[in-house]
Formats: structure tokens, sequence, C-alpha cells
């Protein structure tokens, strides 16, 4: 068997491309061509020809690919037909707002339940069952959980984030402001909405004529 | 009056800070240093310092900051006192998940109101009023709007991007999964939660063993 090799930015970009093909029609089912994906992206065409014949094999030169089959082969790509459980700690504004964008399923994210230490004071308002944090353990190893996310402060996500490795977790979801320590075989993605929000919005600082540089310090 | 360097990468720890600061007891108004904030988030005590000096006059040496102080220093920096105006295009699952995460409003953003291509399908369901498109011309003139989020599917967010900059947006919130255009003053901060959700779950398809290489290709 052939081994592909999957680069990270590869996998970030598939879901803009499919995010446009959902936006052709279905009925039509149209050859698109990486040149029209590109455009429509912002992204370079060469690039994005090469990614496409990586994850499918329907392309014709010069013609192009057929909407409804390169949706399903990266569709497949991404496993999106399997669904992946995860439990979510943390079941504030954020963590209720996460739980209920329905379009995460579509894209293989399962979210069984929410823990919180104070469990009773969000079940109401929550979307998903919330269970208090001692019964995390037991929860992930009967549902065989490997994607946990995180919506707790940042005083707390560490600990949670060691809880959820211990518990068999294998990939984390990052809402918290922190740089998580994990071991090596864990993967972690981190959002940070609070950061962007402030870089967004020193744009009217720079309106004040305070320089806003670019640096990696 | 001095002017201070203010570095993206410090703008988006600040945030952290104030997360880790409000989880300590306002009462107690504690002495905080720079190394507990840094244990608490997983950054580098001596990258902490500086940044809280260049924030805070506050600090004593070999002592800390005091709790209080010190966020009211950061909020002043981060001008979370003053509120932007901010309006979101795109009313469906994400933006009324945003539009609902009411915290965005005490780090200073301001969502008046959302448009949609078909407001009318949206408005039930939605905490702030829903427009139709032509509309947000007046609307941001109207209320000063200077920020713009953009929650619309990737085929379509070029489009809003143009009109944002064209009635006077200048910073953009992009959760569309495209790389936006924009003239050189525009400010742009890309959140993908897809692309994010992608790279999380590939840890499965990692375990059946297909290699995933870092590249930047």
């Amino acid at each position: 068997m052939e081994t592909k090799k999957i680069s990270v930015p590869l996998l970030m970009r598939l879901p803009g491309y499919l995010d446009y093909l959902y936006s052709l029609s279905e009925e039509d089912n149209a050859t698109v061509s990486a040149t029209a994906i590109a455009g429509a992206l912002g992204l370079g065409d060469v690039m994005v020809r090469k990614d496409l014949a990586l994850v499918s094999n329907g392309g014709k030169r010069r013609v192009g690919h057929q909407r409804n089959q390169l949706i399903q082969d990266i569709e497949t790509f991404l496993d999106r037909n399997n669904v992946s459980n995860a439990v979510l700690v943390g079941a504030g504004k954020l963590g209720q707002a996460l739980m209920s964008f329905e379009e995460f399923e579509e894209q293989g994210l399962n979210i069984l339940a929410a823990f919180d230490k104070d469990p009773v004071q969000y079940s109401e308002n929550c979307p998903k069952p919330v269970y208090a944090m001692d019964q995390l353990e037991a929860f992930c190893y009967r549902n065989r959980v490997r994607i946990g996310i995180i919506t707790v402060s940042a005083s707390y996500a560490q600990e949670v984030c060691d809880k959820m490795v211990d518990y068999g977790i294998e990939a984390i979801w990052n809402f918290a402001p922190v740089n998580l320590n994990v071991p090596e075989h864990i993967l972690v993605q981190n959002i940070n909405l609070a950061a962007s929000l402030s870089v967004l919005r020193m744009q009217q600082i720079k309106q004040r004529r305070m320089p806003l540089v670019e640096t990696t310090a």
C-alpha cells in the first residue's frame, strides 16, 4: 500500500475546499477546477492542484473534478463519516456555544457530554448533559472518548488537561488562554478567541498613534 | 510622551494574564509575581516580567504586582473599558453562537446586529436583531461600526469582506475558511474552527499508520 504524506497545512485547507464545494449545486454536479477553488479561497492554484491530486484520483487533466465525487473524496480523506466521541470540560458560556454548534457533528465531532466543577449551575441551559468532574474518568473509558475540549479558565486548564491525558484522551482542543504541557504523543490544537480579539481591537489603538510592531518576541 | 512598542504576540498573551488574575480572589488582592503567572500559563518568566513592565508601573522588585492594580492596568492597556461597535454577517449557527457569548462584551466587543441574505430565516433564534444585507451600509455609518465579523460560507466571504471595507470597517474577524484579500490598512484576524478540528481528528488517522508530517507546504 502506498503511504501518502499528509501535512498539517493541507489538513487545514481541506475544510475550506469542502465549504466552497458545498456552496455549488449538488444537482448540477458541475466540473470544478483547482483554479476555480484557488480563486474563490484566495490561494495559489498550483498548491490547490497538488492538494486535490493527493486526496482524489477523480481529476481529469485540463478538465477538473466533478463536484460530488470530489466532496466524497475529501470527506473520506478527512474521515468525516466516522464520528469521534468527545467530552467538553467547562460548561460556561463558551462551552455552551460550542455544544450548540451542530455543524461539528457533520465534521465528525460528537460531543457526548460536558463536565464541570458545578454541574447543577449549568445543566439547565446546556444542550448536552452536564456531569460532575469525578465522573469524567469512568465516562471517558466507557465511551472510548479520544477527544477532549477544554473551555475552563486559564488557571484550571492544565489540571483538566492532565486528567484528560490520564483518562486516555489523545487529542485536546484547547480554548483556554494557556500553553498546555502534554506528553509527546498527545496532540493539542489551540483556539484563543480572546487573544485574537485583543489584536483586532488594537486597530483602534493604532489609530491613536501607538505603533503596533509585528515581532515574534 | 513615551511611545511604547506593542507587539502582536504581547497582545495575544495579555488576555491569558487577565484570565489568570480574575481567578484569584479580589478581596485578598494578593501580590502576584511574574513567575507565578508564567508557571500557571506555561510561559517563560522573563518574558512575562517584561510584558508586565510594559503595561504596568505598579510592580515592585522581588515582590510583584498587586492583583487588582495589575488587572486594571492590563484592562486599560487593552482598552477594555471602551467598547467597539461590531456587526456580524452570516446569522447561521456559528454566528448565533458568537452572538450569545456575552463575554465578548467584557472584552470590549459590542455586537450590535447581524446581517444575512435571508434575515427572516434566522431572526427567531438570534439574540441580536438580524437585518437584510442592503441595510449594512447605512447601519455601519450610522453606528460608527469599526469591526466586522464574518461567519458566512467560504464562497461568499470575500464579497462580504469587500462590502465591509467599503463601508468603513477597519478590522475584520474572519471565521470563514478563506484567505481574505484586503487593502493594507485593514486588519484581519482569522479563526478557522473547521481547520483546527480537522487537524485534531487526524490524530486518529495517525493511529492508522498514515504519517502526518509537519511541513509548511
